[in-house]
């Protein structure tokens, strides 16, 4: 007899109703008296249990009766439809097998756990209902922005993690070495000697694949990472992890216009996706852990976003008249606090906000006519503030020159990028989407821990 | 005017003969006389050129001219069939407007190079037929992977780039560190001080996701991880790279039978995807890199592949006849001489080897009846040898404890792997392909630093 899954039984009940099916799965809860039992079990396929019934026709009533939860088996049974039940159908179960017995002292029994404390067992949370959201949301979403962009014929390109540049010239970055760190190889002036380190130089792991990225962008037009990324940051926040996943695509024969399109193009259909895919999901994050969820998103998918620039947004927020904690003064980078009084209380929908002062802005984001801003674009969204951050690159050789050297930047470290300008120049713009970002906008989940499988924060690289 | 791709012209042709369209693309080839010229366009989207005719009546005729190569144009022009000619239809143009002008050093003339040197240029080299041909045949194998898992209900995970653990137990690693190596932290004994790093203790690049993949296969039973792996060995060889990325699958309620299909199938999958998307691509390559190529990815996709125990491989081998370098022997691990051996001359088809010997397979591997040969199996494919390696994995706590205390392995380092048999064990297993080798196989490629875009090897981290 072939075995179904559980996630076929509900997408179509109708199919099986009266008929004899067989599956195995994991159990999450159990009760039973000296007649009869309930067993809810679910098999990874789907986020619902399903309610398996049995009785003392079962050889192993006893055994069953008494099993630890998490425990697989193996059941052969009939579905039922219930009609007046909470749920639409359960199995009446002719056999049961026990696969693997569980033991009693397992750490996710049915009471409610703090997700701190789901952290520190971070192997065995995918089997609670949160973490199964989670980390399925996690793989349809990253699905979808696969089909996006391959639906818009772009290349996916692998760039390298480890990486003798720093591409934001900024950013601590983690060391990749197989020196001996309790005997450093060293020249005879006394400085370590990385000429015999495995890359015969300092690595380290990357930050962004954006300059490589714009190497294939050059040739195939339309392309896009999708990658992990490090920060060596020593900062403890619900929003910063050490570890990473990226979205980087690049296009060229576009402009900063192209980008933002492209950008809300994209936020919208991984947005529309998870929300087709995965109802039941966003159900639960909507029912308890975040209640104006699916308002929020349904209002993402269907707003045109508002587009403003940089000068006008500080206008607007000192003309607001609202106490920020931070002064709003053209210049400075906006916080979290003006970004979400713009996306809010302004426009409450998504904004772009452009042409940002090119002093708080990366070396090669293009220059504008006015000398003093760059083709920069933030993508603001209620609730988060910024969630998207790119521009139009900087594709004149002299320009993007004069400002590396203003910036003290090593042009010979950059050779090849510089090359990219001198054969072949052609406009072109690009974003980075922060992959943990948009899944925490989309669950609700307010800590980046919880929405990576095993995530690195300082001092923790457990598992 | 909206702006067409190459690729749709090629693909819906018939929708634009005799219409006007507009395009940007580079440059790749240019001859003209006084009175007309010839420009090869590429814009990246699709692996062939675009022929575009112009004449005096351009304003700009002379300086389009002497256009160099890889200069960036956006053209108007109408597109005409040309049944008489080599291509299907050219452009004849009525405005040619320089997007960018390339250098006339442009290292990628005409002229054929090395892949040596364009590995020197890489850069650059996506922008030549072959690797045009490589990066776009790996994105669409990418694509097929992701879709292939995705139909069958498997969730994406990405497991940890650093990790505080080695799987294989093997393998030289990659250290990950903050630590100020001209001025390491030491404790008061004198060792290397780790508290002091960035996760307070050593930390590594992975070897694999498989042992954080089986935590999410025991809780969503089908998963699957496509993510970089690193290995810090110093050889130089063709086929080996320090950075490279590895599909690892993972099932529950699942033996070694179930694995060998999943293997299969995806192979095949993958493959049939890559010639229905790509065909231009594998004509080229069978053309100029690999005259049977096309004959043999048909083959592998048509048969169904031998199975065979390792012991039997043995007895078939020495029956052979066949001189080998290195002699066979039961024990022996098989040398990629015995495997092409095996699958070229006796199967003449792709075959699994299944059954190995305990002490040459990882400490994880499911041990037979026999005590002496684990459920293990690799895919051998003509032209490579071994493509893909997988087990079923141990699911019994007390035969793991004990094979780890055989090889020395430390438990309390394995603590959450080894929970995952304490509650609810299953069986399950899992393999894992090499992205690079699937790539060099349906490519032709010889050298895994021609399908990777920026390859890492020994003292190679540049770009």
């Amino acid at each position: 007899m072939e075995k179904v899954s559980i996630k076929s039984l509900y997408r179509n009940t109708d199919e099986y109703i009266g008929k004899k099916v067989k599956f195995s799965a994991w159990l999450r809860t159990l009760r039973a008296s000296n007649a009869f039992g309930f067993i809810e079990v679910n098999d990874g396929s789907f986020f619902k249990n399903l309610q398996v019934v049995f009785d003392t026709k079962l050889e192993n009533f006893k055994e069953i009766s008494k099993l630890p939860i998490s425990s697989s088996i193996s059941v052969v049974g009939t579905l039922m439809a219930t009609p007046d039940a909470k749920q639409p159908f359960e199995i009446q179960a002719d056999e049961i097998i026990v696969e693997g017995m569980s033991s009693s002292d397992y750490p996710l029994q049915k009471k409610r756990h703090t997700f701190e404390y789901l952290r520190s067992i971070a192997h065995l949370r995918p089997r609670s209902n949160a973490f199964s959201a989670v980390f399925r949301i996690r793989s349809v979403a990253a699905y979808a922005i696969h089909k996006f962009f391959n639906e818009r014929n772009f290349v996916y390109v692998h760039t390298p993690i480890i990486t003798g540049s720093d591409c934001e010239g900024a950013g601590e970055m983690f060391r990749v070495t197989t020196l001996d760190l309790s005997n450093i190889a060293k020249t005879e002036k006394g400085d370590i000697d990385f000429k015999k380190d495995f890359f015969g130089k300092e690595s380290n792991l990357t930050v962004s694949g954006q300059l490589n990225g714009e190497c294939f962008a050059l040739a195939f037009r339309n392309i896009y990472t999708f990658g992990p990324t490090f920060r060596a940051e020593n900062s403890n926040t619900a929003r910063h992890a050490a570890e990473f996943w990226m979205i980087e695509p690049e296009i060229a024969f576009a402009d900063l216009q192209d980008d933002m399109e492209l950008a809300e193009d994209m936020l919208k259909y991984v947005i529309k996706y998870v929300m087709d895919e995965c109802p039941e999901e966003l159900e639960f994050f909507n029912q308890f852990i975040d209640k104006g969820l699916l308002e929020r998103l349904n209002h993402i998918i269907t707003s045109d976003f508002g587009r403003i620039t940089y000068t006008e947004a500080v206008d607007l927020l000192k003309k607001s008249g609202h106490q920020f904690e931070y002064s709003v003064e053209w210049g400075i980078d906006l916080q979290t606090e003006h970004e979400r009084y713009l996306t809010e209380e302004i426009f409450k929908k998504p904004v772009f906000v452009i042409n940002y002062p090119k002093d708080i802005k990366a070396f090669y984001m293009r220059l504008n006519e006015d000398g003093k801003t760059v083709s920069a674009m933030d993508c603001l969204v209620p609730g988060v503030g910024e969630i998207i951050g790119g521009s139009q690159r900087e594709e004149r050789l002299a320009v993007l020159e004069k400002r590396m050297a203003e910036l003290g930047l090593n042009k010979e470290n950059y050779w090849w990028y510089l090359e990219l300008r001198k054969y072949g120049e052609t406009i072109h713009s690009g974003f980075g989407l922060g992959f943990e970002r948009l899944i925490m906008y989309i669950t609700g989940m307010s800590n980046i821990r919880d929405v990576i499988p095993f995530p690195r924060t300082t001092g923790q690289s457990e598992f």
